[in-house]
């Protein structure tokens, strides 16, 4: 029998889906689960992009150009700059997902062993990008004590190697919710201005920025234009996951050119996704006050409710809508799948993606929780209820 | 200045791009073009697959299961049982086009520096593929004299070395038209079989197949199940390009359980292009039968067309619609680039695809073309008689 590739036994499975059956197990037995381990919002996408698909009077679905439509990337940019970055269309390649784009990205700048600095916890996919780049990701730490912000400059410093080509940020961040600061964004800059490295940011989670701060962009930044590479997606800003559309977006002529080849072997993005993500553009800011107004609600029911359960300690997200809490028991690989094979509270339980899988490094997050906090508000403090009742049928 | 990767460096251009530049040109300044440089037929999609897009009733445009959704890939196992290829869904993951099967099925395989076996000149694409993966492709001749027939199996036994982890054959071939034969199929199993190899087959244009002959699936070889990996896609079965929805398929469970893995990291294949395939599913015959019977006459038409042409030579396709022809030129690089710069007929002109992007080793079909019959056949007639004067003209 043929041997499958040392890169695929590497390759990480999803640490949100390795509970997928108990889950099914759970339901087949009756038991309502909320789901708080995937970022799937349950967010109306904009009527507009739905129906502009619907409107559609095409009789031949056909490939569109490799970078995308034309119109889309013009109107893309006229998006961009109304937040000041400052782009043409030349600037950006659209994907299918955020998730190709980081494929292109990741292609376009390493070679196999080449090394990425990642602060983790980190969106686990990254792991998976590497691997089948055949990149290494050199993690540095970050921690609940500290709210995820990152560590001093020093640290990235000692992990530098004449193998490492970029580091990757997530802002705001998937697990942490973690919105980097004015002083980080500048650190970063000097930092890979110093040793000639790119600066990937992953900046699907954009809008989503709480507390009146302002989300601070790689694209913004003045005299970074060689070295920021960003990545975007329409997947939850219009909550419109299943589009699979997204963007590379740079200013680095060299990169673009080098993604091209990388986009044109694929052939193009899908063509009704682009219809609907091309409406989605028109989305009127009312309805992000009111997605927005939704988050920040669901944001403090479970933060508030996580920090009234003994022995829970959670960080304060300040963007996205994911949440890492920090849980008093040993492994929550073990306790969350307890929760779906041993527990229930008046016929529900919940489902949470242990965090170990965000971590590069072994061992670390193993007495973590990241909750995705896509439900409705009730339903947030009914899982916040039954994660309380659960802890305490655990320890007993 | 941070650098790009030296693998981005390799990454192919795409050989049917490159001429765009200047047939813009040629556009801008009135001239019409026949595009027979890509294979993005003219042929309607089934109504009822873009139909099936407007009907939605969808208010959140959500990701689907990662190898794609379960009703689609029940009724695929049907669709594929239907010639008896003995399928579950289990077998089946659905990717963005048959152009990412082809990633995840390189990455479950091949790790950086291994090797795969393919017959030249082959689908231009898969160098990209391969070099995005890190793959050596490893080019086994056939020549046009031989109207693309595969050589002798001793010639591609000279080829294995223990870095060979594949063969890959396009059945029909792009962009030779080359459908191949039992005996070829016979000694292809026994080959991959004796040497422990995977056949990896792409059969995106399997029902493209003319002359009364039938096309020959790796997924109906008995004995061949641990070594059998097929590449399907929509996009030219019904005229979907853009749909950008195709699959991987094998009965080996391991590559399938390793190329999930790569499917879950990029989460989904496109929501709405989903539906569609899942409607194209319920095509009638009577379509392939229009569509089948339109590109035989276009091939024919074609064809004689070509061989009256002085200096001429052309293969035989027996599926797919492309064909192969070697012109009486030197380098068909410059000769399809002057027929944009500098040739007309009656204010038309023609755009071909240099057939040297399509072989992997250097020299080979620099006299050669690839022409796509993706146009109806009073087009293809002028194109042919547009062909012929430029040919003279170029001489002159
Ligand atoms: C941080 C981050 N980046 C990228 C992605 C990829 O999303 P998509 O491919 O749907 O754009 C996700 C999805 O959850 C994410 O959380
Ligand atoms: C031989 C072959 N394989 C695969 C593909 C990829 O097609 P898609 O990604 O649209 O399914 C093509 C497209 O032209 C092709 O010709």
């Amino acid at each position: 029998m043929p041997k499958i590739s040392e890169k695929g036994l590497k390759m990480p499975s999803s640490p949100v889906r390795k509970l997928v059956p108990y889950a099914e197990a759970a339901k087949a037995r009756g038991v309502h689960i909320y789901q708080l381990n995937i970022g799937q919002p349950d967010i109306k996408t904009p009527e507009q992009a739905i129906n502009a698909v619907k409107d559609t009077d095409m009789t031949v679905l056909a490939y569109s150009h490799s970078a995308g439509n034309q119109s889309y990337r013009d109107k893309l940019a006229v998006h961009y700059n109304k937040i000041g970055m400052n782009l043409t269309d030349e600037n950006i390649i659209v994907s299918t997902g955020g998730s190709e784009a980081l494929m292109f990205a990741m292609g376009s700048i390493c070679d196999n062993g080449d090394e990425v600095i990642i602060p983790e916890p980190f969106y686990a996919n990254y792991n998976g990008f590497a691997t089948a780049s055949g990149v290494t990701v050199k993690p540095i730490s970050t921690t609940i004590e500290n709210n995820f912000a990152l560590p001093a400059i020093s640290e990235f410093e000692k992990l530098i190697t004449d193998k490492t080509k970029a580091i990757l940020i997530c802002n705001p961040g998937n697990p942490t919710g973690y919105l980097y600061t004015q002083e980080e964004m500048d650190q970063l800059t000097a930092l890979v201005k110093k040793h000639d490295l790119f600066l990937l940011s992953d900046e699907v989670y954009r809008e989503f920025a709480y507390d009146g701060r302002k989300h601070l962009s790689v694209m913004n930044i003045t005299g970074l234009e060689e070295h920021a590479i960003m990545i975007d997606s329409v997947s939850k800003r219009y909550s419109m996951c299943g589009a699979r559309i997204g963007c590379m977006v740079s200013k680095n002529k060299e990169v673009m050119a080098t993604a091209m080849k990388f986009a044109q072997a694929r052939l193009s993005p899908p063509t009704f996704a682009q219809i609907a993500a091309e409406a989605a553009l028109e989305t009127k800011q009312e309805y992000f006050d009111e997605v927005i107004g939704e988050y920040i609600e669901r944001r403090d029911v479970l933060i508030d409710g996580l920090k009234k359960i003994d022995g829970v300690e959670v960080a304060n997200p300040g963007g996205a809508f994911y949440c890492v809490a920090q849980l008093p028991v040993e492994d929550t690989d073990v306790f969350a799948q307890w929760m779906l094979e041993n527990f229930e509270l008046d016929g529900e339980t919940i489902m949470v993606a242990p965090a170990a899988g965000f971590y590069s490094t072994p061992g670390m997050g193993k007495n973590q929780i990241r909750i995705a906090y896509v439900l409705e508000k009730e339903s947030l403090e009914k899982a916040v209820r039954i994660l309380d009742h659960a802890l305490k049928a655990y320890k007993a």
